[in-house]
């Protein structure tokens, strides 16, 4: 599976994704999303709080002809979320104060109603980089942000999961969308016992070949009882329907035939 | 928390880790052991099983200049497994039959009870870059790789986890060791309840200031029944136990009192 013309990539923030205190479900949440929407997210960089690790990161991406980069990470109140001024400082933009941004920060207090002061770690958190577009965050405070940087989308959500995915749903997935046209895709998988993945592999080497468009992949499960365990991946993209659900058999027949053929059980799983 | 001297950064290798059918908990896994050594990894890249994306990712690390580049995924017998081939193209080395691997995956075999043919996929698998040393596979076929380019050390290890952790142990974990040299190190966890994040940061900005080499991060865990909570994350080093104590209770006690300040309550978590 490879995108044509579009190239996206994540880039999460957070020291505490590096220590492996926290593990990251978010990237995997948001390669989950594009890939159902047709794509794929093409690079992951985990980066820590720091100004260097944010600018460097983003310069790499620009200099892989990104479409879309997304942030996640460091938007709050706190000393070490530093994304946006990092990022600003990065491309030479202002940070400045941006007042729908603001507007949707003592909203939030609001909807909780509470009465806050607007204290400079508030107002901190609707502090964007020139030229940016406030994102609505329905769940937490600090709104997401949208900027435009040669040609390139970048995308800045916060690292709260409930946050990032609302933002996500409502104002990541169009952009998405636009990128993927009107890819059909379908994803199966087929549990393999009996067979090692190395008498498996110069089968797939071939059906690989004569599907250069699917993507096709064995996972190793171990032993069970003393039998060799497998599952073989298949994730695979076409114009129309049709034509996928004839590939589709296509390559579920053959797999099966030739497991049999070695001795060994193939189910396919329905999802 | 920073590394002197040291950079080490984690290129996991794997499809299903960008579609997000697989949570990068290998990254999270690695992270925390290193982090348990003292040191603390740099960066994560997550890459396609693809030559030209291994191979950027490989050289933008050594652009970097990391000390320690740990590859993770890639090294079995299937057709998409390609990071060693990938690794050897990029730096202009040969892919080179090892003996000493190739007697590894005999080896494998026979102690499960097994004669196989050695097939050219399971010949692939002691196919190293030229100059590597194997490293020892207790809990699978493929054995890692160590090789040494230009004063940085590169080890690569398989995808499946129990083989990753077992390779990391016996052969990874002696490397960070020598880097890390006797820093002691503890971490701890405040649960605070009653206070916003954003009440809590200009607090937290100066005791970053007062304990720069101290790491202190706020993680906000939403509202249980109205209530605001918050997870404070200490994780200290110092060149001995005694003065890695003061550090820590100090720090507690100036966090339990500004809560309690502040109206709120502070239960320090015991590990």
């Amino acid at each position: 599976m490879k995108n044509e013309n579009a190239r996206i990539e994540l880039i999460t923030v957070g020291h505490e994704l590096l220590t492996g205190s926290t593990v990251n479900t978010n990237a995997s949440w948001i390669g989950r999303n594009i890939a159902r929407l047709g794509l794929i997210l093409n690079r992951v960089s985990v980066v820590d709080d720091s100004s260097e690790e944010i600018c460097s990161s983003l310069k790499e991406s620009l200099s892989r002809n990104s479409s879309l980069i997304i942030f996640v990470g460091g938007l709050g109140p706190t000393h070490d979320d530093i994304t946006l001024e990092s990022i600003s400082k990065c491309i030479g933009r202002k940070l400045v104060l941006n007042r729908e941004a603001m507007e949707m920060v003592r909203e939030y207090y609001r909807s909780k109603g509470l009465k806050v002061r607007m204290t400079a770690e508030r107002i901190k958190m609707a502090m964007l980089p020139e030229g940016s577009v406030p994102l609505r965050n329905n769940k937490g405070t600090a709104p997401g942000v949208k900027l435009e940087l040669e040609g390139c989308i970048i995308l800045c959500l916060p690292g709260v999961p409930r946050e990032m995915k609302s933002i996500f749903r409502e104002s990541v997935k169009g952009e998405i969308v636009k990128m993927a046209g009107r890819v059909q895709r379908v994803r199966r998988l087929i549990t393999i016992s009996g067979i090692f993945e190395s008498t498996l592999a110069p089968f797939l080497k071939e059906l690989q070949k004569s599907y250069p468009n699917a993507y096709i992949k064995s996972h190793p499960k171990g032993f069970e009882e003393g039998v060799s365990k497998l599952v073989l991946e298949l994730d695979i993209r076409a114009l129309n329907r049709s034509s996928l659900r004839n590939i589709l058999e296509e390559i579920e027949g053959k797999v099966v035939s030739y497991v049999k053929l070695k001795g060994g059980k193939a189910e396919v799983l329905k999802q």
